[in-house]
């Protein structure tokens, strides 16, 4: 049995789609990062890094949503979540999810997380004002180099969707208009038709679906 | 034929190595970011983000460390880079890694790359002034929970391996004394030692080796 450790309005978006995408069995838990459930012993045994997502497995912990995706994509292939037979394909997949790990979320964290990167309230006011010039430069980057359509990565849908949409799901809050890219707008309308994406938006919620 | 794309100082070194240690033969393409090498056009035409690395081969163009050094485990398995067997192992494997590259590199970016997220000179200041201190926190995670021993992953060379050398070599510029994480320090040393290693350090040089 799996569980799964997320929050509400956070990157886990991407590995709880990938979860209902493939079909698997795993039990909700939902943390409240307003109440600091992150930051507390018994989740912190989990994951010490006080972050989401974690996955708990029969054999222990995955974090990361790079790490998590592939390896759901792995023990379900016949889900068809990842290229897995070619090598070339799946770095391609991995080098997309990378780029929304370290620089797209990485910019969006500078709104609300600048406290990470320094003490000094006026540069966090500062890093806040640039998030919409990044967000929309990296989503304008997707548009137009990275995504190949009708899904990331060409005809078949993989992981790397559910992470996409989980970013552009950050869009509006960032003051950027996810109508400026057409194929990513496009892209997030198809995703919102899917039941595995409708159920994990459900299970965001705490809701069990 | 493999080209090999990156820069001295950079986080491409860890490429690099896995490269280096998988014996393959590539072309080392040296770009020096002083002269804005990774700027020019028929740079932005093999990697539009203007970042290294960049692994250019038959069927294509990967970017991103995390996929690079997958990639070049996958197809060399007989130099047995990665648990390329065990999706849960693979998934470790790639979750350390992903903290290297959306966190350890991240905080270690606000020194010299603030203007990425603000417009604001002290703003920038500010920033660098906490790199030694979120460095520190980063290599105190590594050393104390994910760092397995002899190597990262335990008992087997991989990727993660070079990834981490990389990552501590910035740990002087940072003002973090390396001596501070004694497995990680010991680590450091033994990396020094590996015949790929020394090679890497050599062709980042731009020197043949």
């Amino acid at each position: 049995m799996l569980t799964f450790y997320f929050a509400p309005g956070t990157c886990a978006l991407a590995s709880l789609i990938a979860l209902e995408e493939a079909g698997l069995a795993y039990e909700p838990h939902r943390l409240v990062f307003a109440n600091n459930d992150q930051r507390q012993p018994d989740y912190l045994a989990i994951n010490p890094k006080g972050r989401v997502p974690a996955l708990v497995t029969d054999k222990g912990v995955i974090t990361e949503n790079i790490a998590i995706q592939a390896y759901i994509a792995q023990i379900v292939p016949a889900a068809k979540l990842a290229p897995l037979d070619d090598p070339f394909e799946f770095a391609q997949m991995q080098s997309f999810n990378s780029y929304l790990s370290s620089t797209v979320h990485i910019n969006h964290s500078h709104k609300a997380r600048g406290a990470r990167w320094t003490d000094d309230a006026a540069a966090i006011e500062s890093m806040k004002a640039k998030v919409p010039q990044t967000m929309a430069e990296s989503f304008a980057l997707l548009e137009d180099k990275m995504f190949k359509g009708p899904w990331v990565m060409g005809d078949q849908y993989t992981v790397a969707d559910g992470y996409l949409f989980t970013m552009a799901r950050w869009l509006s809050v960032d003051n950027v208009d996810i109508n400026r890219f057409p194929k990513v707008s496009a892209h997030y309308a198809r995703m919102l038709e899917r039941p595995a994406v409708k159920k994990a938006l459900e299970v965001e919620q705490g809701n069990p679906g």
